[in-house]
């Protein structure tokens, strides 16, 4: 079995790091053409996946986008997860899930275990309950070769009221997120544990200098963010960074030719 | 139309204050005599509104034990909402869901839409990314009648590591949680805004005197907490608080006498 950052650093290798967002809002979907509903919601899900499947290192399917059409709409999520997976790109499910002890392992269950239809291979966790409420997911996460992405400072003003308060040994919320997931990866050798860090402020936020995991950044193009900024954020760790980019990529559809294009021109190299 | 705060007064005035949790673990399902998989989680789930809906004021179902059979799960889930409504009971999904501007209207149309076949009476949320990421699921909650129970102090004790923390302005991340709550409250008059308060400390880790929504309390009963206890942790906010019971309840099944002798000996009155 190969690890998810093995797994990453080849297929990034291959295609570049740019990460897509499916993010099938209505916006989206009416300006693709079609009525809101189940099948406006999957013509642009498969959509994207049918046109950029060849060439997007990762795609990141928004699960609200999907829940917001019931249990049908989450029908269409399973799916394309595995378009995606069939095409060879890596699928982060971003659903920002958190929660403790067996609801926690339930959540691991739905989206890191080899059976259920909701798993991609890596998946975004919501650490308010503590990074030690996540390690039910860590612990699946290594057993089965898969990924987390752990929020730590993220890309909308009002996240600082959390993620830079200050605990009790002296360091921000978000710097104690990016130091325990130093510590899972050192620990277990596979680079499972990523963070999202937003792609929209002048610096990251915390220090990311000795950060052994992949750096997960929405926020590109609608967001604010660009590509050229991303230097200037992550400094030293820029190499580690996945920037994702949605709306910008979602709106140049349905062509197919103007969805390849929006790709190639965002593409880190 | 009703606010979520007049319905939850009339309801537990008629019912007490009770909140049961509707957590279809692996391990009760077998516990119920079915083999763990989609008949397992519909008879565990619906037995429980078969079973209490009558006497019970509000039920908890936890989505992630749902998520956890894909897509077909998340149709139980449904089925679960509809017949809890069906037999009178307010319904709190316990999602912790929680994201930004788009996203989070996405959840929000997901769980608190008159249309959306997943929407209860309220709906946990997770504020990681800030309590202001959370207007626009106020807004609906608002528009439509219904609540939100907004994780504060966790009944968890790694939850310290980011509740805990202390902001710029001297407060800590549960405390500003809580004045938000009241803010929103205040502006609103409708009692939408609920907090997430772990009935599991010696004292519920934040100043609750001027609350004015409602307290989602877990962890009676498996998790160590007890109702008894609940006046030492709440003082004067104890008359808000729904304690929630799950495993407790649950493992009394699929006995309807025992599930309903676990509910007479749990309620408050």
């Amino acid at each position: 079995m190969s690890s998810y950052g093995e797994r990453l650093a080849a297929v990034t290798a291959a295609r570049g790091r740019l990460c897509v967002g499916i993010d099938p809002h209505r916006s989206v979907i009416e300006a693709w053409g079609y009525e809101f509903g189940l099948a406006g919601l999957e013509a642009v899900a498969r959509g994207m996946v049918d046109a950029l499947g060849d060439v997007v290192a990762v795609f990141k399917p928004q699960s609200a986008f999907f829940e917001a059409h019931g249990s049908a709409g989450v029908a269409v999520l399973e799916r394309t997860i595995a378009a995606a997976k069939a095409a060879g790109a890596l699928v982060i499910v971003d659903a920002k899930r958190g929660d403790i002890g067996s609801t926690m392992a339930a959540y691991a269950d739905a989206y890191l275990s080899d059976s259920s239809p909701l798993a991609g291979d890596a998946l975004t966790v919501s650490p308010y309950l503590g990074f030690g409420s996540l390690q039910p997911a860590l612990d699946l996460a290594h057993a089965t070769g898969r990924g987390l992405y752990v929020l730590a400072r993220t890309s909308n003003p009002e996240g600082g009221d959390v993620q830079s308060a200050v605990r009790a040994d002296g360091v921000t919320v978000a710097q104690g997120m990016v130091d325990a997931a130093i510590a899972a990866n050192e620990a277990s050798g596979q680079g499972a544990v990523g963070l999202v860090i937003g792609a929209t402020h002048s610096d990251a936020g915390c220090d990311l200098d000795h950060f052994n995991g992949s750096i997960l950044a929405p926020g590109i193009g609608a967001q604010g963010g660009t590509i050229q900024s991303l230097a200037g954020i992550f400094g030293p760790a820029t190499d580690r960074v996945l920037p994702s980019a949605s709306r910008e990529v979602l709106l140049s559809g349905p062509s197919v030719a103007g969805l390849r294009e929006a790709v190639a021109r965002l593409q880190l190299v």
